[in-house]
């Protein structure tokens, strides 16, 4: 078998078979095709497609080429949960306490943030002592002591996708779906988890702008979940606007504190319950999605889910002053306010803009080795449908870079669209993919 | 300037200017461009395509990567011609005196074979003593004196396209119709002549197997001639069939022999006269294509382009008793008759095939630094049209590799088609490209 075969093939547009998927992966993890041959075929691959056994076949050979978590000593279904990435997106840290209250175990590996979108492990590095590194057996113990943990991802998780990933980073092959969709599933089978809830994001401020674009991604992704025999749902849900209101590591997780005492906002609230009740129904928690919203919102009312996120935070080592005081986890050197400048409707939040601003603030890596500051970003004030008047506070920045100040608040106040008519609102949940649809 | 943006920007079909595309080149001589991001660029180009701008700006970029040969110090017009490569294409050898003889400067640079096509250095170097390496001075000295001089290419010549078709062959992005253009025109514009005339190959032997992409091909290229201003014709010829009768170099050069003679194919005689007479056109040494076909003939009947020959073979070091004993030419350890097992009609010869067949009988190279038998190879006996009985001999074989003989054999079998009807013979001209076309 030779690589330039397998290159030429999928350039003529024909379907590789599995051996050959393999092949791939396998010596290109070896070091024994070099990049550019890769390069070509991810290029050939993005022109061409991969069809559905193709793509799973990708999946797979990337899921085994390093260690897959071994999750059998954990009783009960495990379901993970992904996110494809957004501006404020912070459920992750709603959702782990929300369904281990629930008593589901999550055993959950998360990722870090880079450009203009946020990830876990930086978010919960703003409690001050949280270890977001613990070994497998203290991971283990943790999931059937209080039914959650939560570790950064390591390389040895899918070490052929990592490869990958950097090589279509630098050769603008990033933006293909079965690629994308098989980057996703390789990590979350090796992850070891019995069944996986997506959320797809679409809007400006998603990789995915196009609705039918994150409905492709979502089933592709549920169409691999299958194939592999791995339960998969997917929601599509909306990133045009950030979600909630907090953009930022340790103001998104005072938000996510406010959400658990039920003071959070209603689009991160809701999001949280209809990805929660898909993870329930796949854990057999539950019956019907609705049976498992009613249990989550029990949790919520009754404090069990903030209890659970606090006993995660104190098994890993976190400070839970911030529990009783959130307002901990909102502090900065620069805390300005942008103001609307005329009356009316805001009609639209460019995400991407919001995510760009939070990022000059210090709250994002616009390299993977940059540092992040965990106290910087922006609260939103005002979100679609609000209406406004001139001197109303629209955002607040907060920075330890007082010499950003006039750039972010340029980019904050570009970024909210006004006018004098009340909007539609946009739904914040377009749709949702289950084995049974691909 | 980003190389990453350059590849998203072809990815998504749009043009690139030529500051983009003299970055790239420059860039990737240097080595300061990965070959991976080269790679998913070139592979983009095959499926987008290039603008006939893009093309001619690549052309150029590639003609300036390296020296460009001054012919400034030979009077008069110097026309090249190029072959985009053929089975028993020895065309070269015949034009070179041929167009000499006619009073018009030829300073040839030309190349090796590789695969199932030959070059014409290779071929001659079937003379013993010819001296494919002259230094600049002693290579326009030669042609000053005696109008022509035959080199072998330096790599000097276009670096960056030989380092991008290197790269090309291991990553399947050989067969894009702009990239074929610009590397053979980025060599030719390297070359220093004036004008171009171009042999382009269509058929089972060619690299165009199609006439439709053979004529494309034409047409870019002239194209490329008119925008850098260096007038360029193409001819369209058949390599459906092998031209000529012999394949292989030492055998070539006899063929070239005969045919200087005036008794050689009727086809090979045929082209050299077509492509000849474009060569004196273009020289502006004739009016019309007419007039130098009679210049040509009245050369070839007054034996004044076979002493040319001689003389070029003389003043490069060859020895030329081959001019009084062509057969010195044709000897091999092994040399057999392939006979026919029926009566009736060759209806076609399939040219890879016995390019393929004289390759394994050593005429040939598989990989670039293989070692070339040049004694080795296939003279045939018949041609399309031809009416056979059984028992005529179809070829004969000349080879060194015994033990090669029953598979090369079956291969030369196999390339023969015969039937019981006279077929139509195919066009050996399938038609012209001039700059007033594109």
């Amino acid at each position: 078998m030779r690589m330039y075969d397998i290159i030429l093939k999928k350039r003529r547009g024909l379907v590789l078979t599995a051996e050959e998927i393999n092949f791939f992966i396998e010596q290109y993890s070896r070091d024994k095709i070099p990049d550019y041959q890769a390069a070509a075929l991810l290029m050939a691959i993005f022109f061409r497609g991969l069809d559905a056994e193709e793509t799973a076949a990708l999946t797979l050979a990337m899921a085994n080429s390093g260690d897959r978590a071994d999750l059998s000593s954990i009783p009960g279904l495990k379901v993970d949960k992904h996110s494809t990435g957004g501006v404020g997106d912070k459920t992750t840290l709603v959702l782990i306490p929300m369904v281990a209250a629930a008593g589901v175990p999550v055993a959950k590996m998360s990722g870090r943030g880079l450009g203009h979108t946020g990830g876990t492990i930086d978010k919960l590095e703003s409690i001050s002592g949280f270890r977001v590194n613990l070994d497998p057996e203290e991971f283990i113990s943790q999931v059937n002591n209080i039914k959650a943990a939560v570790v950064a991802q390591t390389g040895q998780l899918a070490p052929a996708d990592k490869k990958l990933y950097a090589l279509r980073d630098v050769t603008a092959t990033v933006d293909s779906i079965p690629l994308i969709a098989s980057s996703v599933m390789s990590k979350k089978i090796a992850a070891g988890a019995d069944a996986i809830v997506l959320d797809v994001k679409t809007g400006c401020g998603a990789f995915m702008r196009e609705t039918e674009d994150a409905f492709k991604l979502a089933r592709t992704m549920v169409s691999i979940g299958k194939r592999v025999n791995l339960p998969t749902v997917a929601l599509i849900t909306d990133m045009d606007q950030p979600l909630g209101n907090a953009v930022g590591n340790a103001l998104e997780v005072k938000e996510a504190i406010l959400t658990l005492q039920g003071k959070g906002p209603s689009d991160l609230e809701e999001l949280c319950l209809a990805l929660g009740s898909q993870m329930l129904l796949a854990a057999k928690k539950v019956k019907t999605d609705k049976e498992g919203r009613q249990l989550l919102l029990e949790l919520l009312k009754n404090g069990k889910a903030l209890q659970k996120f606090k006993d995660i935070i104190s098994a890993q080592g976190g400070q839970v002053e911030v529990f009783d005081n959130p307002e901990l986890l909102s502090k900065a050197d620069l805390i300005k306010s942008v103001k609307a400048s005329s009356d009316g409707y805001i009609l639209g939040i460019h995400a991407e803009m919001i995510g760009n601003a939070a990022m000059l603030s210090g709250a994002g890596r616009e390299t993977k080795d940059a540092e992040v500051d965990l106290r910087a970003g922006i609260v939103l004030h005002k979100k679609i449908g609000d209406k406004i008047s001139a001197g109303d506070t629209l955002a607040v920045l907060y920075t330890n870079r007082p010499e950003k100040e006039a750039e972010i608040i340029r980019i904050i106040q570009e970024a909210f669209i006004s006018g004098s008519q009340k909007p539609f609102l946009p739904p914040l949940i377009h749709g949702i993919v289950k084995p049974g649809d691909v």
